[in-house]
């Protein structure tokens, strides 16, 4: 298992997506890491660390893809860290490509490079956040602003294989997001999609609220992306808003300390439950390549964790499964469309 | 003042309408109470409760409008509360009227019957939601699915108005809710909708991100009704997952259970914080007429503070400063349309 890593992209610099590596190496055992950057920075920054092992290499890359880029930056930019990953990872030369880079640029440039699987109209974004029962898969949680009735369907699709094979969900319930659980609510993309989703071979529970997702009624929550990465980020806000309240909490009074430090275990799971960051990159699904994407603020411990994450993706049959899923469908696809 | 309550209203029954108002008349001072409804349910609770007080009068009302009613049911149930209290709210027999029943029968009625300030193309539903800096409102919540660009920019204006009558923000700061803050990003509504709110007579900073809504970057955070039903629900869904999750901290032994005593009055300002019910109902700005919703899972204590909000919303000029706006601004939209 080799994990292609872009060393370049993040807010926080190669330094925190260099230390996030060697803690993923120091912590889990059976893949090696290839990092992807300027190999000079890179290997200042091993070296500050203190760090060496066989399991960790260095590919050079002479560009970088900037925030600022243009989301067609891995054309104009054939030398960046991205346009190599994304290269080396459709010649088998790595299992895994995970980028906490310009997001626009990872997905188009991930069509580009590798392709959609056949069969699938749009890729998606799948985030997975955290729930009452654990965690719900957000799809698509950014990728496309505007959808068609047929993207929704294949999100759910991919997002129920994405929960089964990586998630270990049984049979993953699988809801459609809108403003009323009642038939005649939503809008017209919702209204159609739900139709088609109706008849989609996943285990689809119908529409649900804003509610049922942290509450966990679902395992998979289909919407655009427009309301995808809205959500996702609203649920980040709110987590460090309340993380930052109970802090507040802990810290009034020397009393308040001393009963901190009883509660201390269960706090840190606590902590550890909400952590959005626990939960790590958000996979690309639709594309034949395993492309994952972490936060562009991903600190190191961010990073390891989507390191994790990117292990076990990179492990999993997902995208063989959504490959002869859709070849199954496409028959029926096209005759909906015709 | 004059608070016109639809005891009818809300999923928690009669009862818990009318003990949330005798809370409301118990804590503060300065407004009489009319509860409409079936008179004997209302009477038999009221005694129930052993309360009674000049303060407090009974309209009967022989029709209720259920969560199954259509949206036109005011037009079918003339004798139901919530007709009722709309009528009476048109002639001026109360200052405010509070439901939590039907949503889509309240917004329909409430145009039906009070029609909208002239100007207005579509009323909306305010909310405010806590934030790190003490509330947010987000408008619309729910009662248009779909909406123009005209309309998210009066969303703006009214919100504005609210917070600045009803909270007391100075000058509160604007944002449009989008998957990104750069002037690219967006659905085509969001872009167009950000053209109009740049020439607003508001404080509008412009695109906002998920994120920015809890952790208090704005006091007005403007959405079409789909995704702002969808966050309202979601953030609803979120804080009951957070404080099971805080519950299940302090219960595990003897230790965390004294600890938790320790740090009892910090927790309960914690969870005032946190606590939707404490911000009470969501005015329906736009209508010629004071109509506030309240939740229809509606229990007493959140009843309550929805009165209180009510009474805080009647005492304010909000009404007639959209009607001012509104007026001075039609030469602009009626231009901007043609």
């Amino acid at each position: 298992m080799n994990i292609l890593v872009d060393v370049m992209g993040g807010d926080h610099g190669p330094n925190a997506v260099v230390e996030g590596c060697i803690q993923a190496i120091n912590e889990a055992q059976g893949f090696d890491i290839k990092l992807i950057g300027d190999s000079s920075t890179i290997e200042k920054s091993l070296k500050e660390m203190g760090f060496s092992s066989p399991r960790l290499s260095v590919v050079h890359a002479d560009e970088v893809i900037t925030m600022e880029d243009s989301f067609k930056a891995v054309r104009t930019k054939k030398k960046s860290s991205m346009a190599i990953g994304l290269n080396m990872l459709k010649e088998k030369q790595g299992d895994v490509f995970l980028s906490a880079g310009n997001t626009g640029a990872l997905l188009t440039g991930s069509t580009l490079i590798l392709h959609r699987i056949k069969g699938v109209d749009r890729p998606a974004l799948a985030a997975v956040v955290p729930s009452k029962e654990g965690g719900v898969c957000l799809i698509d949680c950014g990728a496309n602003t505007v959808c068609k009735p047929l993207n929704l369907l294949q999100f759910g699709i991919m997002g129920s294989i994405y929960m089964e094979e990586v998630f270990g969900s049984k049979n993953p319930k699988v809801g459609l997001i809108n403003n009323g659980t009642e038939d005649h609510k939503g809008t017209e993309l919702v209204k159609e999609s739900r139709k088609l989703l109706n008849n989609a071979p996943i285990n689809f529970v119908g529409n649900i609220e804003g509610r049922d997702i942290a509450e966990g009624k679902i395992e998979v929550a289909v919407c655009d992306g427009f309301v995808g990465n809205i959500l996702l980020k609203f649920y980040e806000g709110a987590g460090s808003f309340i993380k930052d309240s109970l802090k507040g909490i802990f810290t009034k009074s020397i009393f308040t300390k001393i009963s901190a430090l009883f509660l201390m275990e269960n706090l840190k799971n606590f902590n550890k439950k909400l952590d959005y960051t626990e939960y790590g990159g958000a996979p690309l699904l639709g594309v034949n390549g395993k492309v994952m994407k972490t936060h562009g603020s991903s600190n190191a411990k961010t990073f390891k964790n989507a390191v994790l994450k990117a292990e076990k993706y990179g492990n999993s049959f997902v995208m063989e499964k959504i490959c002869n899923q859709f070849l199954n469908m496409e028959v029926e696809v096209i005759e909906q469309d015709s």
